[in-house]
């Protein structure tokens, strides 16, 4: 392993990067190279040993880099080394300028080929590690494998639903959107659609997902983007990491009112946001149903409705995060950096209430591009209220 | 062990049981007691060593026997003992009158307590077994157990949607329903169905299911009723079990025409069966529910929905196997007991349209109830058709 230092260790740096929530991270430099090592301990790094969680997400990571890197090597960092004993993993340093994906667009950064470079990640992973290229046995021992990832699977489940089961340990801004939230809360059709998501996804072993697929674990420059920490990997529904990464794109939108300066109005970063919305899934799409024609002779038809049915899981578990977003455990930074905290509720509040629209209409949404008319609609109509509140 | 044959082993009587297609099956007599042995080489016995298949089946059986006993214990045989090593299963041996169920459906046995027995040991067992009952991580544990018993699910795969897959096993009478199975084989929407059904099939880990529960898996007496035969065992949907069943029912009632004698009618008998079909249904969602009651608390639209979409998975998969009993692997019991070859065609061409039928338009069924007044909607048009051909 030493030779991705040049063999040069008897002066290397390192240097502890304070951003991981979960794990230790230790940036390794020598004069002959870098790596990254990532160490996992038997409980969660920003909570301390008040929180154990077992260490073997390590290994599921480990297996998860590797498997990415046999289908999609060029959207991963470089697989090193994993010491089990150590529950530890090396693998490439990515150098800046790359950031994480969420800093990138708070500060409005355009980032040209992120749906080109999404949407080649998910078609390529999900196709190849789905009942459409893997034989029937290899399928069923690998979600055997996977299915040990038990604790971190508890874990997504608690994050992803807690908001709408009573978990003791979320919060909203409060008083103010006390009464949209009651309003959700008593929504007999929210908690009929979140429970038919939630079988989705503890009952669905559709494809290898990250599982934790936002814009912190996604770190991209102007030319590249590369998918990091799938220690919550499991067999599960392709639509939950398709979900989380449009929610990402779907909440930045709703902050940009927030961000508005003087010198920029945020019109222009807007329009790209939704543009990348869009792309990211039609391209999805695409580059799947060409995997799927090379690979096997199928009607139209079926094709089609296998399509709208991952597209309708992906609207919801996008939902399921946008109330997530407002409803939530930890802060959330895109709404966290708006100072002006009427703004920021008001975005808020709006997050809230199209991600219960959406939860509840996604089956009436036949294509990505009927989601985004709607999105600016629902925009229009609010930003004028939003206007008037200022 | 010994204690089973009251340890009188000096002069034990052993009989072999000539049914099992799969495997090697002993009764054990002696004057102090009995026993089954059943015993799983490593291939499928009715086919010879031409067809290879994992002895670890036996293994998965017993785990199964052992679970089903600790939730439903009155409606399986007592288990006694496993060898890994032989793959051999020591079980209680069920006397007579007990008669596997499809021997008595041919007979035009009645069984009043059929349909109790059945929806009990499904509601017990799919509660117990599901998300419902265990926590999160002792079911993702016991999915990733059954998920090793991968041949055995391989093997059903091929027997449930090898009819619609060009599978070369696949027969039919032919020339008489070539251009019925031609239709079928053309007809888009039953490729889209039988596409989503497998999905179902192949990655929804919903509970513990049997996964052969056909008329030969069920052993009946006049008061009694035990599911034998487990070795497919896996976590799937609810629904396959349920369809499986009735798909049983139904098969039984379109053959009764065929089986007409001048001294029964089997008007009788085809009202039992419709009676059967519906109770069946109706008192399996009905002690689910209680169980759900008992054990958590939930709004009734949850419940509605929950409950409906397992009546619409158990109708998609008792509709494909309506079909799997004309267009089949093996020969089919219930048709070919009819002498009269114009007879058997059409029950076998009613099977294979109404089957069709179902299969496409499960959907817009939202009771059992309506399932059968269209069956018999079905047979009076086409009752008079047979009636003028014959």
């Amino acid at each position: 392993m030493s030779s991705k230092l040049g063999h040069m260790v008897d002066d290397i740096q390192i240097e502890v990067v304070y951003d991981g929530l979960m794990n230790f991270v230790y940036i390794v430099k020598s004069f002959g190279g870098s790596m990254v090592i990532k160490q996992a301990l038997p409980y969660i790094r920003c909570m301390g040993d008040s929180y154990p969680i077992s260490k073997q997400r390590a290994k599921y990571e480990a297996k998860a880099l590797q498997i990415y890197a046999s289908i999609c090597a060029s959207n991963v960092p470089q697989f090193y080394h994993f010491d089990d004993s150590l529950s530890l993993i090396a693998m490439q340093y990515l150098e800046p300028p790359h950031i994480l994906l969420r800093k990138g667009l708070i500060a409005g950064t355009q980032y040209p080929l992120l749906a080109q470079h999404v949407s080649e990640f998910f078609a390529q992973v999900f196709f190849h590690t789905s009942l459409f290229s893997n034989t029937k046995s290899d399928h069923k021992y690998a979600v055997a494998d996977f299915s040990g990832n038990v604790e971190m699977r508890r874990l997504m489940e608690e994050l992803a639903f807690g908001p709408f089961e009573g978990s003791k340990y979320i919060t909203w801004t409060s008083p103010q959107l006390d009464f949209d939230v009651k309003e959700l809360q008593e929504d007999i059709n929210v908690k009929l659609q979140v429970s038919l998501l939630k079988s989705i996804f503890c009952e669905r072993t559709q494809a290898l997902i990250h599982s934790d697929f936002h814009a912190g674990s996604i770190m991209v420059t102007q030319n590249s983007v590369k998918v990091i920490d799938p220690e919550f990997a499991f067999y599960g529904p392709m639509g939950y990491d398709i979900g989380t990464f449009l929610r990402n794109l779907i909440v930045s939108y709703f902050s940009q009112d927030g961000l508005v300066t003087p010198q920029d109005d945020r019109q222009e970063y807007k329009i790209w946001l939704l543009k990348t919305l869009e792309e990211t899934w039609n391209l999805f799409q695409e580059k799947f149903i060409k995997l799927w024609d090379e690979h096997k002779d199928c009607c139209d038809e079926v094709k089609t409705k296998y399509m709208q049915d991952v597209l309708h899981d992906a609207l919801g578990f996008c939902a399921l995060y946008l109330i997530g977003s407002v409803i939530h455990v930890g802060p959330v930074e895109d709404f966290e950096s708006i100072d002006n905290v009427s703004k920021r509720i008001e975005c808020e509040r709006n997050t809230l209430n199209f991600g219960r629209m959406l939860l509840k209409e996604r089956l009436k949404f036949s294509s990505i591009g009927e989601v985004v008319s709607c999105l600016q609609q629902f925009m229009d109509q609010h930003s004028s209220i939003i206007l008037s509140r200022c």
